[in-house]
């Protein structure tokens, strides 16, 4: 899987918090653009998670190439609606040959290995085969797996950015949507620090976690009040 | 395919019209709505459709549960993304059968249509035997073809309903995507005759087809403006 | 200000069921929701709520007439994006009278609220002149103060009623879009209860309190934190 | 009215390029991203624009500062949903001065033009006599007329921001915003001009106008289409 970084708002983080500061100052975007420190960005930035003022967030655009993904993990992807995506077609692009992702439960137990290698094989080899007998792409396609490769652009903005990964980087998410967070957590460090820093599960982000079954790492709400019964227990001991 | 509508804004039509006679009226939408005759409805749908103002169809929602849909096709209908779907999961639902779409152009020869279903059974076969060797099924699904079926549930608006017929009632849309928006009229007809008609390919919605090859139907815009052109010379001559 | 249910999705809580059901489930959508029991319904309703899955919400739809609410508040309405709106304009209505609206800190005080009703006396007499005058009403309208009521009609899905409620109910939003969320409540709650019961401020959604200066009915993360602090103390001790 | 862009997506149109040609190429958007010459970029925008296949825009953004428009403008604008906006609150900021906006139809008419500024003048002074007086900015507010100044950062992809020109540079639309939209036209061309070139009336788009009452530069539809009329019998006879 590659994750490349292709395009971005210029100067994300001071863009955000110029357009934050503008929401209770007299003076004007453009202005405070220039204006302000890094020391008052970085300030006003830690402010504005904290208190859950996440909109101005939405002023910095992220652009990625994405390659080397499943179709299963693109099915997935494509659910996040406040985003834009362009996608290799299936439909017009037809496939020479057939780039698949393994996962590691299959890749680690070298029988099943085979036979999945030769199933997407003959998977490939069948829809070369309807091609030549006139199917449409289009059609043909209906045979391939799952595990079939798709490329695609995709822009989100910080904000959303931060909510999928809240989404996304749970350690109870699928595997493979889990490392392309990861891997557009690193890109997004390369020239937004503090924004790639909030992109975490969303455990970390809310001091708690709210899944069925807690991996253990975060205590759940109920943990917490619990504990905070407890304490208030004691102290009224 | 089945395509059944399960809920959808009581008085869909009604609504829209009074939402939209509020807009230029001093009178509230709940008095408006009480009082406006079906001859006013209905007319006013009118106008607002040959004007453009679509927004208060908006106020109207359609929900349709949708089942034996290919993968293929859910893959893209999830790219509208103003609209609601929740689906059937692959990670949480282990098939324990395989049913699948086969495409006209496959089932129309009996030789192709032979090696289309033994791979679709092959495919099945293995995906279980991965189930029994341990892989959970969010991995062994990577093994499943395209034409997998599906179900999910369907939430959109009638203004987005006829942006999303416009594009996919096409005929250079896909065949399944196509068939699933002419379901979708159908149901929305039974309930809500007058947004019914108005789900219909683009061309028929703008008056010229803007497609790069045109089916035929509709004239393009430069034939339009060509025929202009010799109407306004004929005028000169 | 008058806040009426004028249509919304029929059957909304049992719709939501039974989409939320079918990610999960073999069987279709249109069969579960003929089959699921009111109780089924409310627990799988209450399991939603509590593991955070709220996506099957969106599928139940509410619209709303609203009227006798200040420009100022539907200012800060429309800010709501995941919404629909059809309002009064001010361009092509001109108003005859000008119902405005007065916050209880000016009502309070007689002096001052002598002063607003005359200060909205003058402002609609010199709009009227100025429409005499040919002044179009999109321009004369640049007179009119804040307070000047206006009416509209507003759909917003479930799963977005929770997430503005939880914004727009705590104590510390401004009085009037509180009050307009307190009468959506109540109106959501004739027809979908479990619903309407989770239409309050995030701190209640959340378990604590995120605002920079809470009201105090809530405990902060922080109080969280440090009273489980203690409590680990206080068991290590 | 100033408008100023003050960051946006690096290599707008190249991103744009690279993203739409991917959608049919067996090559990924990096490579792409480098590969495209010039005249690849611009023949590949200009068939997308043709074509009616307007996504692969969406992963272009633009953030514009804008301050001096009123808050009538600022309530119309935020009604484009497909946005991002952050602006100078009301009930955070209190005005030390009143600056406002003055409609041409008023400012050409001087007997109006004196009533104007005096309204004005007095607004804003019980504006501040009621905060002297201990009523909070958030209420004493509701006394400000539409005509007062607001700031706010706007962020719109090249999508969208078609689609807004398209209805808000109709002569049709209201001054205030046609300015406003002209000038974002005129900043994205200084690092967009293609992208800006299609900034324009949707009759310039469409190639014909849909408004009731057209402002007779382009034809209407039903123009065109008698005018083929006359055309295909000239042909017949």
């Amino acid at each position: 899987m590659q994750v490349a970084l292709i395009s971005y708002t210029a100067e994300p983080e001071r863009t955000v918090a110029a357009a934050a500061r503008l929401s209770t100052s007299p003076v004007g975007a453009a202005e405070l653009l220039q204006r302000m420190t890094p020391e008052q960005v970085a300030s006003l930035l830690q402010h504005l998670v904290e208190a859950g003022h996440l909109s101005p967030f939405e002023h910095a655009s992220f652009t990625f190439a994405v390659e080397g993904i499943s179709r299963a993990c693109s099915h997935q992807l494509v659910r996040h609606r406040l985003a834009s995506y362009t996608q290799q077609s299936q439909r017009y692009v037809s496939l020479k040959t057939l780039p698949f992702i393994t996962p590691e439960s299959i890749a680690a137990k070298g029988k099943l290995l085979g036979s999945y290698q030769a199933h997407m094989e003959a998977s490939h080899k069948l829809y070369r085969e309807f091609l030549e007998q006139g199917v449409p792409a289009e059609d043909a396609r209906y045979l391939l797996p799952n595990a079939t490769e798709t490329k695609l652009v995709l822009t989100m903005n910080a904000r959303e950015l931060m909510h999928v990964c809240g989404v996304r980087l749970c350690l109870r998410a699928q595997w493979e949507i889990v490392e392309l967070f990861e891997k557009v957590k690193i890109e997004v460090h390369k020239v937004a620090p503090f924004i790639a820093r909030e992109l975490k599960p969303k455990c970390y982000q809310m001091g708690y976690c709210d899944e069925n079954e807690s991996c253990g790492l975060i205590p759940t709400l109920k943990e917490l009040e619990e504990d905070e019964a407890v304490t208030q227990g004691a102290g009224a001991a």
